[in-house]
This record gives structure tokens, sequence and C-alpha cells, in this order.
């Protein structure tokens, strides 16, 4: 049951009759991606800049963030200087960040003139961050209160400052130092007695992160901690920021969607699709397909120097296509099943031996189902004459057995084929892994190409030198 | 900074010493998580048994629901009834539908017969749920109040009932007839007064969802709207349970990984790969490489009717492999970039038509550049003798005009392939899509087929009819 009752058309109505009370209603009532998904098809963007004029900055602040980046951009240069103070004052320094990052750079210096000094030094210090770091996703709006205020000291302090703070459900305990002591989360403050002090009821055992820890690790401890905001410290373990699960649960999104991409071999986007070009979509896909053809190399080396054995035995290039795509397939499923696993951390490079262990057994097993298969497959399609194979001069049973020769031959290839595949699925991953690199991209192509050329190998060899067929 | 400084034999060590309050100690200071994982390996079940009989039931319960379902049935088994009782009471219904979905069905009755009688029929509701719907996933344990309590009144009701529930932070309000009016979030009675009803401050235009509603669809409601928890409702929108963002966060996970052992060719595993036996991977992975195994009778077929060619001019085996290659990865990264933008919610039908606009002038972009590409690396590889091209006879411009035309047929089928696998990785997950079928599972080996016969087609046509090699 989502609510998308809300149309362009409407707010434009609204806008353009200047009807500002069902306008605030509409902003009370509608949620604002909602509202920004009909509002970023306003053709006139002064009609989107009105909402800004008559609306509470609490609703606009975040309607803003939801508008595409844009359409952002636009109404950012009709505002005034004060309107931008407003809506700036209003959002989080995170969101700021966020939009900001998409910003020309004249933008970016207008916000940094108009903003208090606290907030600039904030929106530098968060802009400076490594992406992906937690640095770079925390926020600078969090509650921080002192281990000796008490319980009814603490709500006081709460319903004082509270309404900026990014989320009031888990307080930060510092001490005098300003270090880090633990949490408390709200609802302790529902159970305990007012006089109790936040040092008696702090989790001191609270789970942190540094500023410079990836996100996707970020994401691993919310998981594995089921944590709704985590406290970020720097290196002196001072308490500089907070990251919410909110927006953990973009990261996990953004997360898998690049290993996704990486594993199809496309350069991760930094936009969504629909905002990217299509000469950037071909530079994010084309490269690799480049690469994955010169390292194609390696088979056609080898299907050139038997091309006489091609030409006298043609039938052996109808079950090229098979080789090639099984080997590939079997190999991808094992590098999925890999790459899926580091990512979500559930392994490590202390698992190696027992996974590479287990995949070598279903690889035997698979292998030895998969070429029982092929081998009746390959005599059936040969029987039909759907592939034609018959030698002159030969018929009946020793037609029969030069098919099973055949048929043999590339049910044996397949079998080594898939051992090898998953084998490689294993070991190029967990190697890239161990190197730091990211397992997704670099992957694929290494095991396609040597999995393609021990196939051919395999192939000719059996060919020519066990079933000696040429 | 994960804190993991909990290890098996540590805790063998306290247990066998019977060193209680160090126990009790460790439960207090260190996430559940991280000592179930000691535990997992604990020799001795009779030793995680006696964990439960001296640490508080408030830790011992999370502690369960994280030690791994092997486990759980064995601590299970060695439990008396009241032992058995004083756990299901401490834990949510959710966590105990998970972990019983998991035992033995003696198990399961032994667990309905010990437990009172709302909590059987709220076991029995959870149970009977289809998988991966809204219902499946929901909690029991949540406070709803009547719409006409003050904040007053509301916070003394929670305070009394309310360490049960598995959220304070969001409020579920109903009126007198028990259908759902809205939420409050806790902040709200921070910042509000308490003389207020819950009616005046409840946000009544709150997202909920049906039970019968897909997880996916949940997550994507939850990621949408930035929520933390939403209220489930029956058929007749009465409130019957809620959802939080703990559990969302596992769905994300789980449908991502899914989606990736599908694109990959797995089916999805319904325990994790360390879980799962290797008769069992076996399975997941053997059938796809037979139905494509199968599937490939096609490329056989056309290759098969061209003996003659592929006899007497060996040369165009060589290149055979890196056709396939190159239109099943063309293919696979539009494909993939579709299925994602499906599952994430970001493509619907509606797009189609754009989406495949795009990705057509994509593919004639790459397409172009690949080709010509291919042609220089080809002629590159023929003229270093990589790969041997040089038909009897024939030298000088001769030959290299000889080996531009094989090079350049092989780039002008390339073209094609590319742009027939990019607007097939556009169109069959939409129709799949449009068929309520998963597109990511029945997509690939559709085009994957089509993809090959089609490269093999253009190759031949090419090369006997245009260029007239043969």
């Amino acid at each position: 049951m989502e609510k998308e009752n809300v149309s362009t058309a409407l707010l434009e109505e609204l806008i353009k009759n200047r009807q500002v009370a069902k306008l605030r209603e509409l902003f009370e009532t509608i949620p604002t991606i909602d509202l920004a998904e009909a509002a970023n098809d306003i053709e006139d963007i002064r009609d989107i800049v009105f909402i800004f004029k008559v609306v509470k900055s609490d609703y606009t602040a975040e309607f803003f963030t939801d508008l595409s980046s844009e359409v952002q951009e636009k109404v950012i240069h009709l505002f005034t200087d004060s309107e931008l103070v407003t809506l700036l004052n209003a959002s989080y320094t995170d969101d700021i960040v966020d939009f900001m990052e998409e910003m020309p750079a004249n933008l970016v210096s207008r916000i940094l003139k108009v903003v208090d000094k606290k907030t600039r030094n904030d929106i530098n210090r968060l802009l400076n961050y490594k992406e992906n770091t937690a640095g770079s996703i925390m926020t600078t709006e969090y509650i921080e209160l002192i281990s000796e205020y008490t319980i009814k000291e603490a709500i006081e302090k709460i319903r004082a400052i509270g309404q900026d703070a990014e989320t009031i459900y888990t307080i930060f305990i510092i001490d005098k130092k300003r270090n880090f002591i633990g949490t408390v989360d709200l609802d302790q403050f529902v159970f305990s007695k007012p006089e109790q002090t936040l040092d008696e009821i702090a989790d001191k055992a609270a789970i942190s992160v540094g500023v410079n820890t990836d996100q996707e690790d970020v994401a691993t401890i919310f998981k594995r901690y089921n944590l709704t905001a985590v406290p970020v410290l720097n290196e002196d373990q001072r308490l500089t920021g907070i990251i919410t699960i909110d927006d953990i649960v973009d990261v996990m999104e953004q997360e898998a969607t690049e290993d996704m991409s990486r594993m199809a071999l496309v350069t991760p986007l930094e936009d969504s699709y629909k905002d990217t070009g299509v000469l950037k979509m071909a530079i994010k896909t084309m490269p690799w397909l480049i690469v994955l053809m010169i390292l194609g190399v390696f088979s056609s080396v080898v299907l050139s120097s038997f091309q006489d054995v091609l030409s006298s035995l043609a039938i052996l290039s109808v079950f090229i296509p098979v080789l090639m795509d099984t080997g590939g397939n079997s190999g991808g499923q094992t590098i999925a099943l890999m790459i899926r696993g580091i990512a979500v951390g559930e392994f490590g490079p202390k698992d190696y031996g027992h996974i590479l262990w287990k995949e070598f057994r279903v690889a035997l097993l698979v292998g030895i189902m998969v070429s029982i298969a092929a081998f009746i497959i390959f005599i059936i399609e040969m029987y039909l004459g759907i592939v034609f194979y018959a030698p002159e001069g030969i018929v009946g049973t020793a037609l029969l057995f030069e098919r099973m020769k055949i048929s043999g031959m590339v049910s044996i290839t397949l079998f080594f084929t898939i051992v090898i595949s998953k084998t490689l699925g294993v070991t190029i991953p967990m190697i890239v892994k161990a190197l730091k690199k990211d397992p997704a991209i670099i992957s694929a192509p290494f095991i396609t190409t040597i999995v393609d050329v021990s196939a051919l190998l395999i192939y000719f060899f059996i060919c020519t030198q066990i079933f000696q067929l040429v």
C-alpha cells in the first residue's frame, strides 16, 4: 500500500492558484519522497521555489533532499541567500554534503559562504573524508551528553537540543574530557528512574567504528549487531559523528548494486541508470568487453594451432560453443557464491581450504552428472541428425561407436572443464581478496580466459593423443 | 572495531570451573552474536545448557537466536519443559517462528505444547503465512494504544507493558474498534505536552503494508520512506503485526544474495553456503548447466550445417569463442543492470520504451568501438602469426587484404551480436517481469541461446553470402 496520491499536475495547479493552505496540508500528510518525485517534473522551477517560500522548512528540507540533483541545482540558483540559509539550517549536515557533491563549484562556494562557521567546519570535514568511508556518510547532528547527568537532566537537555538531532533514540555519552564512554537508548529513559545517572545506565561495551572504516564494513557491523545507530570515533577515540540505519540501508543497496555490476563487467555507475547518459554507459561497459576480447587471444592461439585437426574433423567445431558456455557457466556459479560470501562477510581467508575442498567435491559430482547427460544428449543429437556426423563408409554399430567416441571426448572435456572452472572460481576471488582488491571485477576475466584455454587444450589433447581421432 | 574478544576455550573454561559471576559479566558486556559464535563450537552441549541455567533470560533469549540451528536443536533436546518455557517467554514470536522452521516435527509440537495459548495462536498464525510475505516476517510484540490516551497515560502504559515489545520507538494507535489509525514516534513524547492525546499527535498518513505483501516490496517501502518500523494490516485493515528495520536489513541481504545467485544460474540456497552440503550444492547448480547444454543444441545445429564451410576454411572456427564470449558478456551487462533496476524498483514496465531506446544507442556505440578494436586486434594477431592464416600462394598486399576480409567479417558479426544481445537484454527481463515471474533466473538462458545462434547465423551469412569466402 504505497501512497503516491499526488501528481505533477496537482502540484502545479495548487501553486498556480496560490492555494497555500492546500499545499501545506499536502506536505503534512504525504511523504516528501512522493511529493519530490511529482515536483521533479514541474516545468517552471519558480513553481518549486514557491513551495519553499510557503511550506515549513521542517518539511521542505527533507523535500529538497528527495529532489533530483538536477532540480536541486536549479532551485538553489533561484534562491536568495536568506532562503538558502533557511534550507541549510533545517537540513542535516550529511544531506547537505550529499547534494553539494553533485553541485558545480560556484554553488559549493556560495553554500560555504552563507552557512555559519560551525556548519562550514562540519561540511568541510565531511567533504574531506575519503569516499565510501564511515566519515563520508556520518552526520554531525547527534546528542552527546556528559555521563554525570541524571536521566531527568538528560531529558530536559534533549527537549532543548534534540529537535536538530538526526536521532534521539541513541544518546551518546562522553566524559568531561570528551572521550566517548558508551551509549544510552531512549527506551532506557522510559524504564529507568529519573535520578539514575547516565553513567549507571550507559552501555559501555557499545560498538563503535573509526572515521576511516569502509562503509561496507560498517554495514556488516550494523547487521551483525542489529544496530540502529553507531558512534564514529576519530584517531584519538573522540566522538566525531554518528551513522544511522537509514544511511546504512542505502549503503547496502549501493554495495549490492555495485557488486552485481562488477560481476557483470560493468564499471559501477555514479548515478542511477536513468541519470546516466548513453556515452557514459558505453564508457562503463565497453572497456571490459575489449579487455576480454584481447584476453581471448589465448583461445585463438590454441584453436589456430589446431586448424589442421579442425579442417579434417569439422564436427569438433560444432561442440566448441557448448564447451565454452558450460565452462563459463559453471565457473560463474562458483564465483558468484564466493563474491557474495566475501561481500557479506560469510567467508574469510581462513575458510579457503574448507570451501575449496567442498567446491572440489561439488565439481566432481556436477562434472560426472553433466558429462553423463552430455554424452547421452550428444549421441541423441547425432542419431537424430540434428548434428550431422556420419563419416563415409561407416554404418551400423561402427557408426554408433564413432559417434560415441566424439560424444565421449566432448563429455570428458566437459568434466575436466567443470572441475577446473569451479576450483578456479574459489581460488581466484580468494587471491584477489587477499591482495586487498575487490574480487567482483577482477575474477571473471581471468577465469573465463583460463577456463576457455584449458578446455580447448584438454579437448584437442583427448582428441589427438587419447582417442587418436586425427 | 568489532569486538570479538571471546573464544570457545574461554567459555568452556568458565563453564567447567563454574565461574558463574564471570560468565554473567561476559553476557552483560559482550554482544550475544559474538558469544553465540564462540559457543557454537563447544563440544559438550550440556555446557551450553548450563549457560541458560545461570545467565538472565534477557540475554540468553537473544543468545539462543544467534546460535546455529544445529546447536539450537541439541540444546532444546536437553531442556526441561520449564527451561523451554523460560526461553520462549523471553523470546520474540518472530524469532521463535524462525527457529521452529528449522526444527524437526517432534520439537515443534513440544514447543507448541508448552507455550501459553496466546503465544501458540500467534505462532500458528505466523507459521501459516506464505514464505517471503510481510506476515511471515512480522512480529506480534508491539505496543498498540487507543487514540484517546494522553501522552502521560501512554507513557505509564508503555512503562508497564513495553518491556516485552520489540520496539517502543514506534507506537501504533488504534481506535476503540481496533481499527488502525496511525503511528506515534517515541521522540514525539519527548517534544509534546503530557496532556495532549495520542489522536492529536498521531501520524495518520503513516505507511502500512498488508500481510500478503511480498517482503521485497516491504523492503522497498522501508527504503523509500526511511522507516524503522511498519504496521502490518490484515484484510480487514486491522493491525495484526509489525515489521522492524532489523528484519528488513536481513531481507535486503537475502534478496540481493538470491538475485545474484539466480543471475549466476544457482537456485538460491535455503541455508548459508557453509550449512549446505555437497550433494545439495550439486542439486542447486547442476540442473541449469544441463538446461543450457540442451538449449545449446541450437548452436550445434547451425555449426553442424556449416561443417563444409568450417572444413574448407578452418580459420573461421578460431574466432567462434571470441564471438560467443563477447556476445554473452555484452548481453550479461545489460541483463544485470535491468534485473537490479527491476529488483530495487528503479524500472517498471512504463520505462521499457525509454530504456530500450537508450540501450539501443549504447549498443550501437559499444558495437562500433568494439568492432573497430576487434578488427585491429585480429589483423595484428594474424600479422604476428599468433593466429595462423596464410592461404597458399597469397603474399604481400593480397595477403593483407585476405586477412582484412576475415577480420572484417568477424568484426561485423561482433557488431550485430552486441546490438542483438543488448536489445534482448532489455526486452527479455521486461517480458519475464510482465509475466510476473522473477527475471533473474529465466532471462540468462534464453538470451545466451538466442545470442549464440544469431551470432553464428550472421557469421556464416556474412562469410558465404556477402564476402563469398567459401
